[in-house]
């Protein structure tokens, strides 16, 4: 090897989350404080296309102050994207490219942010580096709102967009039913989490007795049959005056199906986008003739750093930190993992796992998360969610605002002559 | 005069909003600490029809810390409605039965919490109660997150929304920004304020410096024109890589049609419901190919109590006090204002303002407050809004979300042996 002290790469991957960034300040201060044995921090601009690209940011140009507070800010702070690298014979000329980036840059630890997918592309990075006699350390840290890694209790990202959408459905469950009498009666919140329901189950958290909203709650796990939806809603609205129901985008019938794919057209003749919300709005207005709004928070739900949990943002700057501390200890092609002790008052450790057990594999609801009707949340369930939307930890405000983080992301001077097409 | 301390009735009206609550607790308060002249504070349970049913709730059943706590809790703690009574002469039998209520229950002042309906309201029936020789003292107070009620500087529950818009769309924005280099390039967030711009213009508050979302806002005050509209979104991405954009649900064509009124049916043949963000989405994905998301947050946007506006909160409230001021001043048929003062540091006091000049009036976002162009705020919009929203006032939070109050509500013994039909 060129030097003791070799560089070090940190990617992010995917959809943002509301503390992905304390996931970087948890490396890149980690590594700071390793000098000798980490030289310079780089990150490569939006995700794994910038190191493709050799499109590297020189993190070590930031104040301590600015990482610090990288914690505060939503987003990516150094860019990510959609990039999937396919199989390694598939996808040869990139994973050559990236070892041939990393050489030129003496990378010698690869941190890569992501859920699944990138899980698994930070495995099969190690892979070829191995082959090519490239000696890196590959480092997997993870992060996904969707809750869906296995292996690890929760994935950061998750408890904030948890207590958000908890929160926002107490809230305006509230709002609905101050004014169902001679109003709104039925209300429709749709949330993320591709084809696991734990984000529609976070919901459930703000319904701690008979009557709070939500009422239902409709999960990708289960197969969604309109007529006993129609139904349930009848009778809810019945009994209780209101209906207030959370849906998760990744709702499917009976068939497989999603419900979102919409074929409806506009009027421009132009397709409407998604939005299962408006659809389910839509059925229980034509069937039932009750008022009926709908929300759809979208991006709003995975950055909503104002309401982070304060668990989350622990644990993600923490795993950013375990991540260093992993490849300082020699390990490769592991991720961090949280491991819980106890429910409450809950206690949790870091732990580790291997990416090629983690890489492509998704984690859905157990089925004894869900009410055995179907509609709503176990006790099991909510002493699994409980404890991840623990604690509130706002950043700083000024004029009214979150205030917000411009990061100087200074290029890595380019070292290689050829350009790249991702 | 039967007696020397006559009872009160405070009723809420319309959609609830984050502050509303706060309203309500400045009345009880205020009512309480002016036990000799006002004997019990009443709240009509659901808004007007509460009033006209005799469905009365006795709020001195509620303890000290129950009515502050009030301010806390978003919706509306004693129920609302959307109700309008018409003429006085169209409504004789509402308007007669209302003074029947209230001679049953010797309410000698009523508190009427809405916009610019409620306020109409409330000015009848002061004139009604006049003309009976029925004794009764009427004082408006303001309500709306549209923000459109005129003679006051702005109206508790815009200031909240306002917030949380510019708080949202700022989130958002990072979020977006971060992947726009391979994934979506245009995210378009829908907001409230029916025919006012205030709340679409306060989402200008986060765009700060050049590339700061949001890039774009429609105001209903312009015309909305589909050709202008995708060129500018065209020219925005191709600048800066990415635009957000703030619609407000009240936008118009040249013709003056509501473009969320949509004639697209889903695969159900259920017509769609209302919708602008995924119209507009539709149309930039059609026409631009660019990947496009979407929000709709609906009622989270005036119940997000978690993220109120310290000023918000703190007018709110007073206004609510200043109500029974002015009542027990011997005023009647007047609603207190905000009369700005200065705007940095922002200096306020409160007004008054007859509700006959009040009543059924609408105030629209001036021209002053768009820039020439059309699509942003100007300095002098900027300079309006900023004290609206500053200051941070959460709720108390247990087990990471906010705390719900349910309060008694305790009924009133009824007095009149007659049902109403409102």
């Amino acid at each position: 090897m060129p030097h003791a002290s070799r560089n070090a790469l940190y990617a992010q991957s995917g959809g943002p989350t509301a503390v992905i960034n304390a996931s970087a300040a948890g490396v890149i201060l980690a590594a700071r404080r390793s000098r000798g044995r980490i030289a310079r921090m780089y990150a490569a601009r939006d995700g794994i296309v910038g190191a493709l690209t050799e499109d590297l940011i020189d993190t070590s140009r930031e104040s301590l102050r600015s990482i610090e507070r990288l914690a505060e800010q939503p987003g990516a702070a150094f860019g990510t994207c959609r990039y999937k690298l396919k199989g390694i014979d598939e996808s040869r000329a990139q994973y050559q490219r990236l070892i041939e980036v990393f050489r030129a840059h003496d990378i010698g630890y690869f941190f890569y942010n992501g859920g699944n997918d990138s899980q698994d592309t930070a495995w099969k990075i190690s892979q070829v580096a191995a082959r090519t006699g490239y000696p890196l350390v590959c480092i997997g840290v993870p992060k996904t709102v969707d809750n869906d890694l296995p292996h690890t209790d929760c994935c950061p990202g998750f408890g904030s967009a948890a207590k958000y959408l908890a929160t926002s459905i107490r809230e305006a469950g509230l709002d609905v039913e101050s004014m169902a009498r001679t109003s709104t009666r039925v209300f429709v919140m749709e949330v993320m989490g591709r084809n696991a329901g734990w984000l529609a189950a976070a919901t459930g958290l703000a319904s701690e007795s008979d009557g709070d909203a939500p009422h239902m709650i409709l999960f990708p796990e289960i197969a969604f049959d309109a007529r006993s939806f129609i139904q349930r809603v009848r009778a809810l609205v019945e009994r209780k005056g209101f209906c207030v129901i959370a849906a998760s985008e990744g709702l499917r019938d009976s068939r497989g199906s999603l419900l979102a794919e919409s074929d409806a057209k506009d009027s421009f003749g132009h397709p409407q986008l998604g939005g299962l919300a408006p659809k389910l709005a839509a059925s229980v207005q034509a069937e039932l003739k009750y008022k009926v709004h709908w929300s759809v928070p979208d991006y709003l739900q995975r950055s909503a750093r104002h309401l982070a949990s304060g668990i989350d943002l622990e644990q993600a700057f923490k795993l950013g930190e375990a991540a260093v501390r992993l490849a300082l200890a020699g390990r490769t092609a592991v991720m961090p993992t949280i491991e819980r002790l106890a429910d409450a008052p809950y206690r949790w450790k870091i732990g580790c796992v291997a990416l090629s057990s983690v890489a492509n594999k998704e984690r859905r609801l157990p089925r004894n998360f869900i009410t055995r009707d179907g509609w709503h949340i176990t006790a099991a369930c909510r002493r699994y969610l409980a404890p991840l939307v623990q604690g509130e930890s706002p950043p700083s405000f000024k004029g009214g605002l979150p205030v917000p983080l411009r990061l100087r992301n200074a290029p890595v001077a380019r070292r290689l002559g050829t350009e790249f097409t991702p």
